[in-house]
């Protein structure tokens, strides 16, 4: 099943299934053209993951983690399937990154890696959107990676069973292919990041997790459209435009 | 006028105005002994300053910074006045800082220094708490600074009329003077943070920065009592136990 939110030609925000070309809601089929996606869910919280790719920790130069790398991106950062990624001006450097997100379903703490998947209510996809100048001079990724519209997220939350546990993931710059690996390399596994990062935070519904990006970052820029694509899940997309 | 937020002896969630002994709220008077405190505003986020008092600057023994550093805490870290501070167990080290929290009336973004009270609500306490086991080993403190309980808050926002510019910031441990500084020793102003912050992101009703810690920072543990007080807010107090 893949969960998606969406507001309907009244404006009313609704959550339904995405099958085919049609959302079906409350017994009621919509065309994918009379309504706007949202972003899937409402986290409080996107707990992300620094380095959990082994080509991307090389193409980064740093060494490869004994723990997971953890930063935060809060709520102020969503952007919604087809929605405009507003970019900070005047800076040398955003750059894309493409990454799995695992959607918590219950309120969670202290989960064991044995039951970590009771937690999960699906995968999305999530553009890591980082500005590299401000991220680079900085201990904290604040304005490197939380800032306004650094997190596009979506198009749906597809359940476990939709997605491979090799699935490809790809990231695609203007049509051309950026990204591509699947989600079985990475360092850290799914319930291996659940276990961690909940021995500190509780989790609530809706929270993300995104799992790190692999090889193959690079800039975008005003006219862009960056494309994330999950086996399973599906494609987000979104154009890029400097900040107003 | 000092706003409060408070369970009800029927479990009520309410908003009112601590006078003397007394909580009003909609024509009815409450004791204190009567009510829960709760955390007195809903953040969305918290965006915390890193090195903003000279004297804590030298204690850390880090550069004074040339702009604000900036770090997070989400949701899951709030804990209101008189709640229990769990802190994680296993650690060497937990610490303190007694802040002073600045707390958004007014979405906003791109705020100009000159307009920026426009925007705040009031003040209130916050209780920076700080793992420095694990801060001192990730490049972002989450384990360090994002961990449940990490943000007491309170007991009250304090409308600005209420807060002298040269408040008097103290924090004593069992009862012990620990911190002992004013608001106006701060490297940046409030004015200039939330430009600052407001540049990248955007700002929402609740949401609070934390101004940064004077020095004197120090360990709490188990059997602890702490207190933050604030010249015209009050006092924020908690009890100090080891996580479940």
């Amino acid at each position: 099943m893949k969960i998606v939110r969406f507001k309907d030609p009244s404006g009313y925000t609704r959550l339904g299934e995405w099958k085919g070309d049609k959302l079906n809601a409350g017994n009621i089929r919509y065309d994918l053209e009379e309504v706007d996606i949202l972003p899937p869910c409402k986290p409080s919280k996107i707990v992300c993951i620094g380095l959990n790719y082994l080509d991307h920790i090389e193409e980064t130069g740093r060494e490869k983690p004994s723990r997971p790398e953890l930063f935060l991106k809060p709520p102020n950062t969503l952007v919604g399937h087809l929605n405009t990624i507003f970019i900070p001006r005047k800076k040398k450097r955003v750059d894309y990154e493409g990454e799995l997100g695992v959607v918590i379903n219950k309120q969670c703490k202290n989960v064991a890696i044995e039951e970590s998947e009771e937690y999960i209510l699906g995968y999305t996809c999530v553009n890591d959107i980082s500005n590299r100048d401000d991220q680079r001079k900085e201990r904290n990724w604040v304005r490197g990676k939380a800032f306004d519209c650094a997190a596009p997220v979506g198009p749906v939350i597809a359940t476990l069973d939709e997605v491979p546990s090799d699935a490809k993931i790809t990231t695609r710059l203007n049509g051309d292919i950026r990204q591509k690996s699947s989600i079985d390399k990475m360092l850290f596994s799914i319930p291996e990041l659940i276990e961690e990062i909940s021995r500190y935070m509780t989790l609530e519904p809706g929270d993300i997790i995104s799992t790190g990006t692999p090889s193959g970052v690079g800039p975008i820029t005003e006219g862009d459209t960056i494309e994330i694509e999950i086996e399973g899940i599906g494609v987000l997309k979104n154009p890029v435009s400097l900040n107003k």
